[in-house]
């Protein structure tokens, strides 16, 4: 059952509209569907669409991203979505309720595609991914992909590789009809889930400095450069703890992180955002994918030497039930033995693992730490040996 | 059902009998069913109960721990068992299979006693846990013992508190009976979960240290004072990293890592155990039950200056389906604002922040870092806030 598409909505839906009054309660002014055109710095006020216009001491820009579209011919035709913001998922949930949606397609295998392959097919539509790789979740080790593939496989999922968009037409059988370099394919909705990039368009026309990810600058309390205007969420940088550089992460839970920060300084309070190890995890059908850190292409590139091992194990003891096979990740710096990041796929215990891990990052541990941390044991919640240990002494002895 | 108990017994008696076997491909002589009644260090030899001796160059203790009774008359009488060995969880099962258990009694509600009460409860036996105090598992949090206490009740596990037991007689109506200072109670069955001491006996006759816990004293490469003798596991001491004091914490996953330690450095590496943060977990019926660190006594005992707080959240996102009622209990040092320790109780994700939380033990990270540490959020997860960074943030407000 789709419950989780439709009871975010349900509930996001009576969250916004309740959003106004509920501030005004409280003395804020919070104004939905309503668009800043520009901001007059030197008069110190942003203008509306409607024309009217709004002083500001403080400004914070939290324009989140904008959905990539493929840029080809028909993209913009009714039944064509990209997934973003509440009102493309209401979209989306209306197409699906309103007609006969015998067949989907998804143009893109990212952690969205990937959900989205999920909600979709669950609904007993015929679904396939298109992808313009051979498979999905690029952050992952192939490895790993080849399991999340065969986890599509098995929901009857179809995955087609290797595949550049054309154009979409209107379809005879189906609706839609996707033209690609692999030939013709028809669907009554076709969702492209390739990407976001940051939305910074008010912010450069402030002329406030954007970094190489194309997304606002901000210090450690989420400042601009410009007194007096924050950025927060997926339109402004994260300083990344293990590459130590800035990035662009867009995941809401460092989105609230960052807002926080920023409200509490404007506030008069002092606090820092202290940044992210790339943290991030999805749910494909039964399992669990998550990771953590850099991987080997990352590592190399913030100037690492980077060494990894992938290991198999049980992410519960052996002599419980169910489907406990566990594959592990981890990258290392050889020079310091520091770890790096990790990756883990399986039924059960993948997220437990990553976090864990993410906490051993933050901390700039080692894969001595690693190998012998103590760990809660108890055979329903793990082995004596956790994947963990296995995986970071297997490395350690590779050095 | 008792999947738990009867598959471990069953593979572990595959593995006894085929260990000694398995061993001696390999040039090693493995015997089981052998007790050593002496150390005769001058010699350099063992002296076994069949009178025979075996010469040494290298001596590892690993003697375990005894089970504790309560002391008291008939508390050897047949249907009365502790739980310790591979032999003692046979004579268990033995007893439930060949007789009619109608009745259990289980005294002692330590993490023993709640996994033996699901496992007898989950055969349909009438099962009772007499306590010598109010609640079950001293080590959590009085709110989190009520929450354990509710657990047994809903699946009908009885619970006595208060009690001294005085004996145990043959009984009337079922086989024995316990006389207590709350009166006296008949079962088919008594087990005594009452805890264990270090089994340090050799080693008291060798005249090795013995630390204040009563387990054997060692270093970080698992050697005691005297040349060529090792002791690891359950028997010796570990190095507490938060209190910074040498502990006995008798857990399998501690002694596995203490036997590869001594077993690495005997055979010419140079390794060491670097310690424990006394990350522990267990389940009883729906419950996940784990900690990590120091409660605020054993924070006090260790020259902090505790202080805690825990809260009530959601162990994945409030939208999605299942019982996700989770509570964190966090213990920081007012004074550095270092994390001292976490307890963590509900039917999912209790061992995954416990074991988040043992990460961050084990590199000294603080309160800050642990509310605004990188988690991987997805809602089938987490929350965009997680458990951890509200208690952490929480208690921090408060200092």
């Amino acid at each position: 059952m789709p419950y989780y598409i439709g009871d975010v909505i349900k509930e996001e839906k009576k969250l916004i509209a309740r959003t106004p009054e509920k501030f005004r309660e409280t003395g804020i002014d919070v104004r939905i569907n309503t668009r800043v055109e520009e901001v007059d710095e030197k008069a110190g006020q942003v203008r509306l669409s409607d024309g009217t216009a709004l002083p500001y001491d403080v400004l914070v820009l939290g324009t989140g991203t904008m959905p990539l579209t493929p840029g080809i011919p028909g993209e913009d035709l009714e039944g064509v979505f990209t997934l973003k913001s509440l009102s493309d998922a209401l979209r989306i949930k209306a197409r699906l309720r309103d007609l006969p949606v015998r067949k989907a397609i998804i143009v893109g295998a990212g952690f969205i595609g990937m959900e989205m392959s999920e909600a979709i097919r669950n609904l007993g539509i015929e679904t396939q991914v298109f992808h313009r790789r051979t498979l999905p979740v690029n952050r992952w080790d192939p490895e790993f992909g080849k399991v999340i593939l065969a986890e599509l496989g098995r929901h009857e999922v179809g995955f087609v590789t290797d595949v550049e968009t054309r154009a979409v037409e209107k379809g005879k059988e189906y609706r839609l009809r996707l033209i690609t370099n692999r030939g013709e394919d028809e669907a009554d909705l076709i969702l492209m889930a390739v990407g976001v990039r940051p939305n910074a368009e008010l912010a450069r026309r402030m002329d406030l400095p954007l970094g190489k990810t194309g997304a606002i600058q901000v210090n450690f309390s989420q400042q601009t450069p410009r007194e007096g205007v924050y950025a927060v969420g997926d339109c402004s940088e994260s300083f990344h703890r293990i590459s130590r550089r800035w990035v662009n992460i867009p995941l809401g839970d460092v989105a609230n992180k960052q807002g926080r920060v920023a409200g509490w300084n404007i506030g008069g309070g002092n606090i820092i955002f202290p940044g992210i190890v790339g943290a991030q995890c999805f749910k494909v059908f039964d399992l669990e994918v998550a990771a953590t850190g850099l991987d080997e292409r990352g590592a190399a590139e913030a100037g690492f030497h980077p060494v990894s091992t992938l290991i198999w194990g049980n992410s519960i003891a052996g002599s419980m039930p169910g489907n406990k096979k566990l594959g592990l990740k981890l990258i290392a710096d050889r020079a310091t033995g520091k770890l790096l990041g990790a990756q883990a796929v399986g039924e059960m215990g993948a997220v437990s693992r990553i976090n864990t891990l993410s906490a051993a990052l933050w901390a700039g541990l080692t894969l001595d730490d690693a190998g012998w941390m103590d760990l809660a044991y108890a055979p329903p919640f793990g082995g004596s040996w956790d994947p963990i240990h296995i995986a970071a002494q297997t490395l350690r002895r590779q050095m």
